[in-house]
């Protein structure tokens, strides 16, 4: 790894009581001032102009006095840091981490405890967390509240959640900041559990655009010990402060000095691309902390899994999902996804396509009852179904030189997860399992506990970290969302945690807009496992009753594994469904996962992306781009590409009559000879989107 | 295991609304019936005497109807059983489980929901649970409260533990029932944790004595899935009622049927000897699920431990307990106690001495800051300190033929431990420690729940079961105390769960009556690790400003290795103290833990307990005979010896002027020939005791 490094430390005594720190480029002011109470406040300046508000900072503690008034400066510090760094998988080769940086020490001069608040200032945002040094004034303490506030200047327009303490599953609402109100949306969408505290809570991240074409988000990084930041709205005042989840208790977090908060985040462009393509929550994120990640490999995959989203087989032994425990010894309906011959024909399937990895659900029992009742004592994670011979399986994938991919479903029983994760991760050692799949579907064990709560959010780091003694990489479904902890345990290669696929399988689905704003949104945090590559779209293929589809076309699907950045990708649907199309299937056996460049091209939230990337250590390239569910064409200049170098380029698109309702999978591929100098010409249709390869001719 | 085995079933239909059944001696009986609002009561005579008034049953739901009324009988059936079976460790080889039951099987007019209770009637008492038979009406259910009364007839006296749903490390109260109040009890005992939530809350096993002479007391067996059973006292009419345990956010017990509660108990006899004699709450307890117990053997043992209460060393390395992780390198203070030197001493101590065992507490990495400040991430239990070598060190405790007893102090940390718990128990086998003592001092993580909640209740049962799979013994401190689950687990080989000897180092101690008392509550659920057989009594030998002391005789230390039965008895002083009292000391080598017969002799609770024990396959016999505050003498016919054989008796006792305050190590020894027709005069000082070795003479 090279550091690009410089460090500037500017000492100043005897201050006022206001400081400044600007981005590197000068765009960015970041203000920090005390009150004449003491209290501090920041506000935030873009191009000159008033984004963020004089806005409170502050804690307060349980049976303690609050850190939120009564400070005094003890010494203020300005630095800046420029440094590159390679990710072990990534978006990019090497990502570039330069902000300036003003400490200010504060002393309460009540009570003697000191507390920090540092500040960082990028190009695209600034952040700043609360710290907590050792000292004889503070040793444990419990957070009862943050005061933190970002209080903004204009009516944005939202794309916001809402602030759900136990799920982040739902479809982005975009209304303007005066209009957020979670008891206005549709709360038939397909989500078991449920937990909003109030009418005004959002989450984070939080997209905004301001009435004058500024981008806005607010976000948080490095969520480490501490619970999520949810976000309480002022719709009059356009005032937003932070709600930190409680435990079952009330009490918010735990902390014991020396200890820092999270990062609070927030963004701001003019140029929408600059957010999606920013890895600032990544760059406050701590370095890895594992010295071998040879381990470490992206894997594109197939599994036994879309097929019972579609009906076609149950995940449980029995098929009768009727809450009777497996004791009672059911008997196989014949209906059993996860069966010893159907996962030997998708092992086959993998090693003729090149693909990886095959992820098997309901392989393990528990299936007939495992929930919607609080149950604790669901999987042991340990014990397959009668129907299903993992030691058989796995030395037949291992014969086709392809891996096996565990999955863990803890119903939200998380203690119990715990008591058999050690037992868990040794089986997969035993044979041969590299990454395993966990789900938290379902309300929390310990009881009381919230999804994104403190320990809930140390459980799943835990995981992570329990997983890496054992070179076993993470990808965790319905857990709280990632803020960049994959830099610091590269092993957590990717999550879920936002609404994915499987919503169009079942319920309202997951509107033509929602994978245009996740980029902006929840892949901030990390790679999103969002299950693409669905071909047969309309549920009323496999049962003429049903009207769920995926709202998309054929072709969007496919631009998907490139807008969706992530070095885990599966192609979800069934196999046979990819054996009628395989001219569109070549584009998911070619598409690469880990990556030296990405060009974010075109970008608007809830509109379209479009992003072209360079496969790590090889020529090709890989362009998505998607539109919501309008129609769309643009001109895409490709001289990203090699100069002097020529290209095929395969272009995958929408039919001149697709259409994500009534014509959802017409699609077309053609082919172009094309330089960096070259133009393409992009057609998506509503719901549309097109996927390019560029491999270059020799 | 023999079996003696009758079963009579009575099939009745077409009933009343009231049933009774009686003990196989006829003495008590047990009386049900519905109420004309469909609600059951119970009621018990002894004798022909009200001993429990009608009294109410029933279970309350959250969210659903409750099931304590609207009732009709369905069936009732009655049966009789009779077995004896063969503890693996106890005192005594056969146990004999004789009563009679009568099962009502209760419908609900509107819910139809089925609700059993089933009453066992013992020649010594008389139990009941409510049983939630699996049925389409009830799957899940959470108990938001027990109805379950227990209105008693007079203004009994009362041996007390303010009902703390975190300890029961208390003194006990002796007063009139009428007198019960948590309020007026002295709360600076020691206890660091304290968690009562009412006034008049009491514990069971709650002990009584009737101004008939009556002896009563309330229990239960089997707590499995649920929480401990408080009581709440009516202190005006003498009525108790049940108070669960409730978790973090209130609720008591989450149950899916089938499903049973614990049993509740209520022994009677006008005879004390009756009660601590009693097995009927392991009879109550299912039978062993351990196939192989060849394992499971009582242990006599040693450690490094009283050395540490009494101020001569430290369990932490640094010797700071100053809050500060371990991270920040402490330095070797000099007075850590777990030092591979000193353990070596131990180890040869034991080896010499014939002890089986050698335990060392403040072996790992932790305990600079382990205590008081809720701090999740204490131990691992697998780092040792840098001065304790555990390779070396189990090495040469194997060529001495000495087990190692390990220590895992969770400091109350529960999810911590069970995240390391097949880590910590691979790190035993690796090292070969048969036998694990656990320790739960402090506030409960997950935060918010207690001690003796049902999410406790079923860690403490994970431990045991968890541990069976690597043979291991539990002996778990400041844990709910156990209702007869190491019939079921027999590798349950002891618990603290009380207030122990080591409050006598550095509290108010506990008054001389405490082991009289002992017998007839916690020591009905299974055995105590009391930690008897302190020789250097006042702490004034250590510290000439220090006014604590056991409160006890030498001779009375002694006698507790017979009184306080346990397969696991620690001779818990310094070393150096058993090398200045050899001849003393002699019946703390000799005495046995495993018994073929327990006569109980002589028994008061809060006065005095004498019993004599068998040694299993021997013909030696044990005596230990204890006091409280008073002197005593009597008279013991040893008539249990076998006849026509002669035996040595050595008798250890208090000096003629021995004393617990102000006299306290005095004894003397001498011995006698004795045979089943003989008579030994036992002289108790203040505080006393006496114990007895009989050797049949050859």
């Amino acid at each position: 790894m090279k550091y690009l490094f410089s460090l500037i430390l500017l000492f100043l005594f005897n201050l006022g009581n206001a400081q400044s720190v600007q981005s590197p480029s000068g765009k960015i002011d970041l203000n920090f001032k005390l009150a004449a109470n003491g209290q501090p406040f920041y506000s935030v300046n873009y191009k000159n102009k008033a984004v963020v508000l004089e806005s409170a900072l502050g804690i307060k503690l349980k049976d303690k006095p609050a850190l939120d008034a009564n400070f005094e400066i003890l010494t203020s510090k300005t630095s800046s840091f420029n440094e590159s760094w390679k990710p072990v998988l990534g978006e990019q080769a090497s990502i570039k981490n330069h902000y300036n940086e003003l400490t200010v020490s504060l002393n309460n001069k009540e009570t003697k405890v000191k507390m920090n608040i540092i500040f960082r200032v990028f190009d695209e945002g600034v952040a700043f967390r609360y710290d907590f040094p050792k000292q004889a004034e503070l040793n444990y303490f419990i957070i009862s509240d943050e005061v933190t506030q970002f209080n903004l200047t204009e009516n944005n327009k939202v794309f916001w959640l809402p602030g759900d303490f136990d799920s982040n599953e739902y479809e982005y609402n975009e209304t303007n900041f005066s209009e957020i109100d979670n008891t206005k949306i549709n709360m038939n969408n397909g989500i078991g559990v449920k937990s909003i505290p109030g009418k005004f809570m959002v989450q984070t991240p939080l997209m905004m655009k301001a009435p004058s074409g500024l981008y806005l988000n607010i976000f948080e990084a490095a969520v480490v010990n501490y619970p999520v930041m949810h976000l309480n709205a002022d719709v009059t005042n356009y005032k937003l402060k932070a709600e930190l989840v409680p435990n079952a208790i009330g009490d918010k977090a735990y902390l014991q000095t020396p200890s820092v908060s999270p990062w609070r985040t927030v963004m701001i462009s003019d140029d929408a691309r600059d957010i999606v393509a920013s890895k600032m929550i990544l760059n406050l994120n701590e370095p890895s902390k594992l010295e071998d990640t040879s381990w470490i490999k992206p894997m594109k995959y197939v599994g036994i899994w879309w097929e019972m989203h579609v009906g076609k087989s149950t995940w449980d032994y029995a098929g009768s999902q009727n809450a009777t425990n497996f004791a009672d010894a059911p008997k196989a309906s014949g209906k059993h996804g996860a069966t010893t011959e159907n996962t030997k024909r998708y092992i086959d399937f993998a090693a003729k396509n090149g693909f990886d990895g095959v992820l098997v659900e309901g392989w393990n029992v528990g299936w007939e009852d495992w929930n919607g009742n609080w149950k604790e004592e669901v999987f042991d994670f340990t014990t397959p179904y009668p129907d299903f011979d993992i030691a058989v399986l796995s030395a037949y994938a291992k014969e086709k030189n392809v891996k096996m991919i565990m999955h863990h479903e803890t119903s939200g029983s998380v203690s119990n997860y715990e008591r058999h994760l050690d037992r868990a991760f040794d089986l997969m050692k035993k044979y041969e399992y590299p990454a395993v799949k966990s789900g938290y579907v379902g309300k929390i064990i310990p009881r009381g506990e919230f999804h994104d709560g403190q320990s809930m959010v140390n459980h799943f780091n835990f995981v992570v970290k329990r997983a890496a003694d054992y070179k076993i990489m993470i990808n965790s479904h319905e857990s709280s969302r990632p803020t960049g902890f994959g830099r610091t345990y590269p092993n957590y290669i990717a999550a879920e945690a936002a609404r994915g696929n499987e919503f169009n399988a079942w319920s309202v689905g997951n509107p033509p807009a929602h994978e245009t704003i996740l980029p902006f949104t929840r892949q901030l945090g990390g790679p999103m496992d969002y299950t693409p590559g669905i071909f047969e779209i309309k549920m009323s293929y496999y049962d003429k009753n049903k009207t769920e589809q995926v709202h998309t076309t054929l072709a969007k699907q496919l631009a998907l594994y490139v807008t969706m950045y992530s070095p885990l990708q599966m192609a979800a649907d069934l196999l046979e469904n990819y054996e009628k199309y395989p001219d569109a299937f070549q584009f998911i056996k070619d598409v690469e996962m880990d990556w030296d460049e990405s060009k974010y091209l075109e970008a608007e939230p809830g509109d379209y992306v479009t992003v072209a990337r360079k496969t790590k250590g090889k020529e090709t390239w890989f362009l998505g781009a998607i539109t919501d569910e309008n129609a769309r064409t643009s001109e895409i200049k490709v001289d990203f590409l090699t100069k002097g170098k020529k290209y095929k380029a395969i272009i995958y698109e929408d039919a001149k009559d697709a259409d994500w309702k009534n014509n959802p999978i017409a699609y077309k591929i053609r082919t172009m000879t094309v330089t960096s100098k070259s133009k393409v010409k992009l057609n998506l249709a509503p719901g549309g989107g097109t996927a390019i390869s560029f491999e270059p001719i020799k």
